[in-house]
């Protein structure tokens, strides 16, 4: 999760942040005003997205998590998001699929302190100059200075560790597994975005010991299947698997490995979540050692380091799902994590419907919504005076309930409901004799085609290339790469560098700058295509002499 | 939740720390090197507690929290404990059961910024006062300083409140009820102990707004109410509900409502958790109105402000629950919140036990271990080689498991399981055929035995006094008492001064220090008994000229 230098000038990030707070709180102002409108007294107002995610990708995924009241910003400190209900939501949705498998691999849960102190983190090289530049010390308690400054936890390899040298005294107590749910701090310098890029994020770091590579290596795929099962079975979203490159692995860590997604709308990469083995690596500096339970013949008693791994899946995740499905309405919600799934609006009452009509056709809503609920659905009605089945359908659109139900006289005379699909707007009508089924079935539909055009979008734009003068206009093309590669550090560096499209001096906002931007390794993913010749195919990069190894994922990336 | 300031001078609370520091550091010693022998042999050590609850309390409590596994001191800053799985698990049950009955009352979960800044903070004067001596302050980012530096959070009224008088734009907006789950950082100065008092902790804090004094005032009652079912039937600990004093109330707050629970050991007071109306204080400072709904006929659209609650429950829970059951063994836990309820240990079979017999009888221990998880039991075997049943009988007695089946040849004969209360030690038999509905039905009567015992203790040692010269022995008697009295802060501090006894400055535990503190107000309890008769019934304090408002319960506290 180490993260490479800004790649940006200061000012230009200033400059950047700065757009896209302005457009943030242009967006936060107009709905205030529609609301306060609202609030008053009876309104037709649109409450819609301002921006078209196809125009102004950057603006448009700001307005929408804002106005959807997935976040706030906080504006006392710069970099700093609030997590709002209905992000809550959907993170306690991952947090509950997640633990329960965890908890199947009998991993426990524990709870370390926020704070680490700067002997612990020094202990391993790597990993110190890796977070060094952006962590935040405290350094007074009340008006008293401390007498040793401690930083905010941005991983806890270094919190943990000392307290797996003094727990682990036998090969009996491995493996060791622990995890924890809890907030980290990272004091970026690079510009923040709601979800994907935050000073402080909401996360779960999983940190274990085993007695030989193996076994840890087996448990470090274990858990990236459950981190792709996040993705592909609650988000609807496609990833693909594979393992970092040397230049981009863990600091301190001796591999890594990543689901990676795609975001169609600007073709950049994104890392979805690590899982990585650390090796030895912690396990020396810090001294973790059990006695060799199987000591070779004429051997004496012989103390091994242990093999570790760390783990993490962050609040990243909703940002993605939100970029991939959303639309110029809105939020689009794959059910399976949706906090409500079905919204019911009576359609057709209006002032010339009788009391006595009104009342029968709402005690028909209620018997809609009950029997939902008895089939397990997660499901309100829309009841509210004062506002048109317009003005509600936008307010729900906005939200990204997965399925709309409009229940009028005229359906109420055929008995059915008529529907329509928040992801592709298609509309129809159900008999209300068989709701109970039917609309679970539309819902998990829904789930299924949210993913398979995802899945399209990601298939089709992930570009086998074997042709350099290829590689850039794939790029622009929003395409990410497949290339045979070196795997070399230096190698890499190159490629970013001239890929690099000529500097974008215009004042635009930092997205639309993003085609300038040089590629990087995103992964090698596990699934290789054929084609490669060891000790014949040449690295793709024309500048490199070398021979390719794999077939390395490349792209423009968050 | 605000604290009064220190009562003992620094460099006795040195002395104190150091001392009760040394001695769990020496129990953890010994703790490793027992656990180290039987790691590489065959051992019969008895790895128990060896400090007695009525001798010494503090150590006592010390060595039960770290030999069971429950916590462990993190060295490297002072102040700060790792919470293990052993507490986690019971932690995440009493999430769990809290949670379940929050979202009935539709409060909703988010996740705000872990820093404030000073600006926000210092918006209600007593709230800053109360909490500026604890706060950790954020002063550089990695080797930059900050333009302002940034508090973490010691609570988080002034994180949140910004953003309620955004987001509350109408009556319609009420009420608004947020939860997070999260840690809190306040830098004490006084001596730290696992649980009862650490620089972090994990709790809940619950931040609501209401549109009437009444309908804030009905939630503290209801949340109250949750936080002593908490208490008493998950960790069958009685409380007592009241209401705190001004003088205790919650800086900034209107008044605060608490459930009080009591160390029979030392027969102190302990704060259990906190709920609080904090009236229109915040709303007023930070500007969160709404429009009246019902304005007075002939008058004009009036702004009023809302009405705010806070309420939180911490870790602290734990600490109460391990310090009222725990014996000279260790700990004792409750069966609602056990991790393991019954750990099945197999006697009976040594050396002269034929392979196939040993056989026969694991099998048996698999099938005994089936049928009680298939009725809901968390249960276990504990088939270790190389411990003897009395080793292992130690074991999970250090670690409170509430009920111990021993079951060998002569059960097997009989068709029975033998059994060993952990709370009372009592023994018997259950048939086998009947284990599925007598051990559930046993560990319910092990629950409740538990709180009526509990329960029976503290009715026992409150007592309602009213001759004031009777107060101190009471006390030292390790009661609480109730007196009448006038609800002056500064008869309450009177009282504290004229009730600690001649100070102690032997060398001893800090815990046996405890005799010479004053006491404190813990409550004005909502069950108040009879007598008091306004403007007639003196104030108990000899000092005081007041008449008494209502029957106060102090003591000497945690």
């Amino acid at each position: 999760m180490a993260e490479p230098p800004a790649e940006q000038s200061k000012s230009a990030l200033k400059k950047a942040e700065k757009q896209a707070k302005m457009a943030a709180e242009k967006a936060a102002k107009a709905a205030k005003q529609s609301l306060a409108v609202v609030g008053g007294k009876k309104t037709d107002d649109i409450i819609g997205i301002t921006v078209s995610k196809s125009q102004n990708f950057s603006a448009w995924y700001q307005e929408v998590v804002l106005k959807a009241e997935m976040i706030d910003y906080y504006n006392e400190i710069s970099g700093f998001f609030i997590l709002r209900p209905a992000s809550m939501y959907i993170w306690n949705t991952i947090r509950k699929w997640f633990q329960e498998r965890i908890e199947a691999m009998e991993v426990e849960e524990a709870s370390f302190p926020m704070f680490l102190s700067s002997k612990s983190l020094e202990k391993e090289k790597d990993h110190v100059e890796g977070f060094a530049p952006e962590l935040a010390w405290v350094t007074k308690a009340g008006d008293k200075d401390l007498e040793v400054p401690v930083a905010v936890r941005p991983t806890s390899e270094a919190v943990m560790y000392p307290y797996f040298s003094k727990w682990i005294r036998s090969h009996r107590d491995l493996p060791l597994r622990l995890n924890q749910w809890n907030s980290v701090v990272r004091w970026e310098a690079k510009q923040t975005t709601p979800f994907l890029r935050a000073r402080e994020f909401l996360w779960q770091e999983g940190h274990t010991a085993h007695l030989t590579e193996e076994l840890a290596g087996e448990e470090v795929l274990q858990i990236l299947e459950l981190y792709a099962g996040v993705y592909e079975q609650l988000l609807a979203v496609p990833v693909v698997r594979g393992r970092k490159t040397e230049k981009e692995k863990f600091a301190g860590g001796y591999y890594t490995t990543t689901v990676e997604g795609y975001i169609p709308s600007n073709g950049r990469g994104i890392q979805g979540a690590t899982s990585h083995c650390l090796g030895q690596n912690f396990s020396k500096m810090f001294d973790i050692t059990v006695e060799d339970p199987a000591p070779k013949a004429g051997e004496g008693a012989k103390h091994i380091h242990v093999w570790q791994n760390s783990w993490g899946l962050s609040t990243r995740v909703i940002g993605v799902m939100v970029m991939i499905h959303g639309d110029d309405k809105g939020l689009v919600l794959p059910p399976r994590i949706a906090r409500l799934q079905v919204i019911i609006i009576p359609v057709g009452i209006n002032k010339n419907t009788s009391p006595e009509d009104k009342t029968k056709h709402y005690d028909k809503l209620q018997e809609l919504k009950d029997s939902l609920k008895k089939a397990g659905v997660r499901v309100d009605y829309d009841t509210r005076e004062g506002y048109t089945p317009a003005w509600k359908f936008n307010d729900w659109e906005l939200k990204g309930v997965p399925l709309r139900l409009e229940y009028g006289p005229k359906d109420a005379a055929q008995s059915v409901v008529s529907f329509a699909r928040r992801d592709t707007g298609e509309k129809g009508t159900i008999a209300i004799s068989s709701i109970a089924t039917e609309v679970p079935a539309l819902l998990e539909k829904i789930q299924s085609d949210m993913y398979n055009k995802a899945d399209a979008a990601f298939r089709s734009h992930r570009l086998v290339i074997t042709n350099w003068d290829e590689v850039v206009p794939a790029l622009d093309s929003k395409n990410v790469v497949l290339i045979p590669h070196c795997l070399e550090e230096k190698c890499e560096d190159r490629i970013k560098e001239i890929t690099k499209g000529a500097p974008d001096e215009t004042d635009g906002p930092a997205d639309q700058k993003a085609p300038s931007m040089g590629m990087k390794s995103l992964c090698i993913p596990f699934e290789q295509p054929e084609g490669i010749v060891k000790g014949e195919t040449k690295c793709l990069n024309p500048e490199c002499t070398a021979f390719a190894e794999k077939w390395c994922m490349f792209g423009r990336s968050y």
